[in-house]
C-alpha cells in the first residue's frame, strides 16, 4: 500500500511519523504549497514531491491518501480521491457546514469511495476499550455518558477567529464520542461560558457545558474550557444499568509524591495533543489501512462527520437562544 | 443544651445516636404520633415523651428541638419552635412548593428565629474540605462544578408518588450542593430521563442532566440517577482555573484486589444514606449546636431551602417544556 | 454484659467510649491508682470507682474485665481475673519476656480463662477483609505478605528506654500480622536501623526490615520506621499464586488535588493510632463480647502474644548478631 | 552515528527498532551465527551481514556496536569493541561471575573504552523520575526502598537450568536499582523461596526477598517471585525523611470498571518484558548516543555490572547458609 500525503503540517507530520513506523503501508509521496514544509518532510522520509494534489489523484503509484489540507480544501480533496479512486483518510472536519456536506454527498454518489475521517479518539486504546466493554454489555444498557473535555490552554485568538466556534472546533470531537456511546443525537441542550476576560471580545464562547440525548433516552453530558492548569483533560465515564466504566487522563509516568501535607500527588496530564493521542493517530491509521486491505467501509465516515456537524451547529443555537434543540 | 426531638423515625434514630453520643448536648424529650416509634426511641435512650410537638414548644427544660416531622409539617413545627424561642434545626425539605416558604418568612417577620436546614451534604469531610479549599482560592475562580449523583436504588412507587418528583425529592440535595458553591443561581437547563420501565408509569423521571449558571457565567452540571449497581455513588468535582478539586466515594474498606483479569478492584460504595453520611450528619449537628452557644445565624437556612426548592420547580419546568429557564 | 476497666489511661479512654456506644454491654466500674484519671474517666461516664484491680476482681457485679493497666501489671491482672472466674481483655503485650508469659500459662493450667488479648489491627476493616478473602482462597496459596508499618513520629526518648526495644514495642503488632496469615513463624532475618541521629543513643533502633518464614516457605516482610513524614503509614500485601490483596492508608477525607505541577494529590494519612485503628478497637471489643456470649475462645489470645514475643526476641537476636534466627 | 548490531535474537530486536526509530544513529549491520534470524533482521532494516563480531570490529564503516550475544561471549565482544576504539553496549550480565568480570577489567586497562551496560530499569520514565525526584531531595535523605519486582510466569525449566541461578538472572535487575538508589551495598539477607512444585527439582528458587544495607544503614527490600497473576510486576518505593515516592505498574489503558460487587477495577499489568520497558530501551539508547556524542562515560556501565554481580553471589550464600553476608 503506497501512500501520499495532501499537506506537511503539524497533523501530517504525525501521520508521516506513523505511516514511516508500521509495516503495513509506505509513506511514498508528499504535496504542499507550502514549499518549505514540503521539502522538509519530503526529504526527512525520502518522498517524492508532488505539485498538487490533483497530480497525486492522477499518480498510478499512489494507491491512498491521508488529506492534512486546511479544513476548507477538504470537500475538494475527498471529492479528487474518490474520482481517481482512491482511499481517503481525511482529517475532521469534514466541512464547515452541514450544507457542504450534504452537496459533497451528492457530488460523491455513484463513485462508492472509501473515505474514513479522522475522529482520533475513537482509537485511543482506553475510550476504545470502555466502548468494546459497552458494547459486550458490561455495563447493561448505556444510560449516561459523561465527558470532561479540556485543553490545555486557549489557542490564539486569531485561530478562534476563524475557527468555526468551540463547538465546531473542539466539542467536535466530543459529540463524535457521545455518538460513539449513544449513536443517533435527538436533543441538544448547551449552555456557553465567557470565563477568560482576554478572550471576550472573540465572540466565542471558553467554556460549555452540554447535554445530549439519544431515542431512546439515554443522555450523554459534555464539559469543556479552553484550558486547564493541570494538562489535557480527557475523561470519559459511561455509566450502564449494571455498571460504570470510567477512563482517566493520561500521564508521563505512574509516579507518585507523598509529603507531609499531600499524598499520592501524580504528574500532570500529558498536555500536547500528539502525545496524548499519539497511540490513537496509530491506531487509526491501523483501521484505514485494514479496511482498504478488507475491502470494507472505514469507520468513523462522512456520515460521522456531517452528524457531528450538525450537533455542533444545534448546540450553537441552543446556547445562543436558550431553548433545547431537537434534532 | 437540652433537646427535644420532634419525630421518631428513620432519621430522628439517625439524630438520636448522634446526640447521644456529643458531648455539647443531651437529648432530653421526644414526640411522634406513632406510639410504638416514640416509645422505643424514648425507652433506648432514657427520653421523656411529649404528647405533641406544642408541649413540647412549651416545655421550659427544653432549650432547642430537632424537627424530623413529615414534610408537611416542617413550615407548622418550625413556626411553633420560633414562637417558643427555640432553636431549631429541621429537615430538608421545608416545603413542597416556594409559595409556602414565602408565607412562612412572612409569619417568621420580627420573631428573628434560629432556624437550621438539615442540607447534611454541605457537612460531608470531603464535600466540606472541597469548599473549605475552594473558598480558600486553592483553585483559582471556580469555573465549572460537576455533581454525580446516584441513589443506590429506587424507593418504593408509593413514595414516589408522594415525594414531589425526583427534583424536588433527590436532586434538592444537589441543587444545594451547587449553591454552596456558585451561590445564587439564574438559568436552568434540564433533561429528565425514563430509563427503569418499571418506574414509567409513576410519572416522574427516574435519571436527569441539569445544568446551572449563576450571574458570573459559572456552571455546575448535575448527573442524577435513582439507581447505581455500585451503591450510593456521590462524588464532586470544583474546576477553577488553577485546578480541580475531586471527592470520590466513600467505600468501607480500602482493599484493593488484583487477579488475572482485573487489578486494584475496590469494594463498592457504601450504599445506604444513613452510612454513607454518617458523619456529616454529626458535623451538622455541631454545627447546630455551635452556631446555638455563639448565637449567630446557622448555615444553611430557610433562605437556602427555599432557594433550591426555587430551583427545583424551574428544572421541572425546564424538563417539561424544553426552555432553559432562567430565574 | 457488665464492665470493669482497669486502668483509666488514653487506651482505657478508647475503650471507654467504644463501651458506651456498644449496645451489647455496660461500663460500670474503673480503677486505677492515678486519682485525677480515675475520677475524670468515672465521672465522664458515671462509673464506679473501685479501689484496686482486687476488689473489682471480688465484685459480683462485674462480669467481665478489659486490663489497660502498664504492661508490667498485666499477668497479675489476667490471673487475677481468672482466678475470679472473669473474662479479660488485656491490652499488649503480654509481658516483656517469653519466660514470664510460659510462667503464667502454668499459672492458669486448670483455670481455663477466657483471655482475649488486643491485637486490635486484626480487627481494622480492611486488613480484616484480606484476611477473610485470603483465608476464602481469593487468591490461592500465600505466598509473600509485605507489610509497611511506619509510626508518624517517634516516641519520647523516655518511653523509648522502657519500651523493650523496637521490636517487642512497635513490630510487635507486626508480628502479630505476620501470624495472622502464615501461622507459625519458623525463620526470623533482621536488619536494624539507625537513622535518626536524635535517637542514636537510645541504644534502640529506629528503623527495620524483617523478614519472617513458615513451614511452608511461605514469606513474610516487615518494614519499619520509628517516623513517617505523610503519617500513620500502615499498608499491607498478600501476594498469592492467584492474585494480589492490597489494604491502603486511611485519610479523613477522599478529596483529590489537582493543580499546575502535582495532580489528584490527597490528604496525608491519619496520624494518631486511637483514630487510625478507631474502628478496629470497637470490632475488637464485638469479639471480646461475642466471644464471651457465646462461650468460645476469643481470638487472638495468649497463645498469640507469647508467639509475637518470641519473633520479637529473634529479630532483636537475628540484627544483633547478623544471623538467620531458626525457632 | 552508524551502529552494528551483534546477535539478532529477541533483544537484538528491540534494539534494532529502537535505532530505526530515532534520528540519531542509523543501524547499518548486523552479526548472528543462527543464519536465519540474522537474514531477517537484516532484511527488514536494510542491513549490511556481517560474518563475524571481528569483522565488524574491524569495519571502518561501523562507529559503535550494540552486543546482544549470549552471555558467556560478552566479555569477549566487549574486548573486540575496545580493541578496536568502538563504543559499545552491551546488554547484561556482564558474566556469570565476579572473577570473569576482573580479569575484563584488567584486560581493559589502558584501552579506555566506552561501554555501557543494559541495565535498561534505570531507564524506565517512572523509575527515572523517582530516581530524578530522589536525587533533588524531594523526599529527604533516603532511608528505605521497596522493591517488588515479579515476573508474569516462571521461564521453561532448561532455561532456569542455564540461567545462573535466580539472583544473577532476575534479582540482578533488582540489585542495579537498589544501588542506582542506595550506591555501594554493605550487607545482604537472602530468604529463598521454593513455592512452584512444578519448580522444586530445578535446583533453583522461585522466588526471594532480600534486604540490602548501604555503609549510612539505608535499607533496601527487594520481594521476587518467578511468576505473578496479573502481569509482570514492577513496583518501587522510596521512603525519604520527609516523603515517599512511589512507582506503579504499567497497564494498557486507564480503563477502571465498576460493578455490582467490584469498583474501579482495572487492566492486568503490562505482562510483557519488551512491552512493560519499551520506553526505557528506546532512553537506554539515548543514553548511550549522547555519551558517545558528548565523549563522556555512559552509565550504568562495567563497574555496576561487577557490583550487581557480587551482591548477587552475596545473595546466594545468604540464602543457602542462613547468614547475613557483608561485602
Amino acid at each position: 500500500m503506497r501512500i501520499g500525503l495532501i499537506g506537511a503540517g503539524r497533523i501530517a507530520n504525525v501521520h508521516a511519523r506513523t505511516l514511516h513506523q508500521t509495516d503495513d503501508a509506505t509513506l511514498v509521496a508528499v504535496t504542499d504549497p507550502d514549499d518549505e514544509a514540503c521539502e522538509a518532510l519530503a526529504s526527512k522520509y525520502g518522498l517524492k514531491r508532488h505539485e498538487s494534489a490533483d497530480t497525486m489523484f492522477a499518480d498510478d503509484e499512489i494507491d491512498a491518501v491521508v488529506i492534512c489540507s486546511p479544513t476548507p480544501q477538504h470537500i475538494e480533496h475527498i471529492l479528487g480521491a474518490a474520482r481517481a479512486g482512491k482511499p481517503a483518510l481525511c482529517e475532521k472536519p469534514v466541512a464547515m457546514e452541514t450544507s457542504s456536506v450534504e452537496k459533497l454527498n451528492k457530488d460523491l454518489e455513484g463513485l462508492d469511495p472509501i473515505v474514513m475521517l479522522g475522529f482520533n479518539r475513537r482509537f485511543d486504546p482506553s475510550f476504545a476499550r470502555v466502548h468494546e466493554l459497552a458494547t459486550a454489555g458490561a455495563v447493561g444498557k448505556i444510560e449516561q455518558v459523561t465527558i470532561i473535555s479540556r485543553d490545555p490552554a486557549a489557542p490564539p485568538r486569531e485561530y478562534i477567529a476563524t475557527s468555526g466556534g468551540i463547538f465546531k472546533d473542539m466539542t467536535i470531537h466530543d459529540f463524535d464520542m457521545a455518538r460513539f456511546f449513544l449513536g443517533d443525537i435527538v436533543s441538544v441542550a448547551a449552555i456557553g461560558q465567557n470565563l477568560d476576560p482576554e478572550l471576550a471580545d472573540t465572540g466565542d464562547f471558553d467554556g460549555a457545558v452540554i447535554t445530549l440525548t439519544n431515542a431512546e433516552g439515554a443522555a450523554a453530558t459534555i464539559v469543556n474550557s479552553r484550558h486547564c492548569a493541570s494538562g489535557y483533560d480527557q475523561r470519559l465515564e459511561v455509566f450502564g444499568c449494571s455498571g460504570t466504566l470510567e477512563a482517566d487522563n493520561l500521564r508521563p509516568t505512574t509516579v507518585r509524591i507523598s509529603g507531609r501535607d499531600t499524598t499520592a500527588g501524580m504528574d500532570p496530564y500529558l498536555d500536547f495533543f500528539l502525545t496524548r493521542y499519539e497511540a490513537a493517530y496509530a491506531r487509526e491509521l491501523d483501521e484505514f489501512l485494514s479496511a482498504i486491505a478488507e475491502g470494507r467501509t472505514p469507520s468513523p465516515n462522512i456520515e460521522d462527520g456531517a452528524k457531528a456537524l450538525r450537533i455542533a451547529e444545534a448546540a450553537e443555537e441552543s446556547a445562543r437562544t436558550g431553548t433545547i434543540v431537537t434534532l
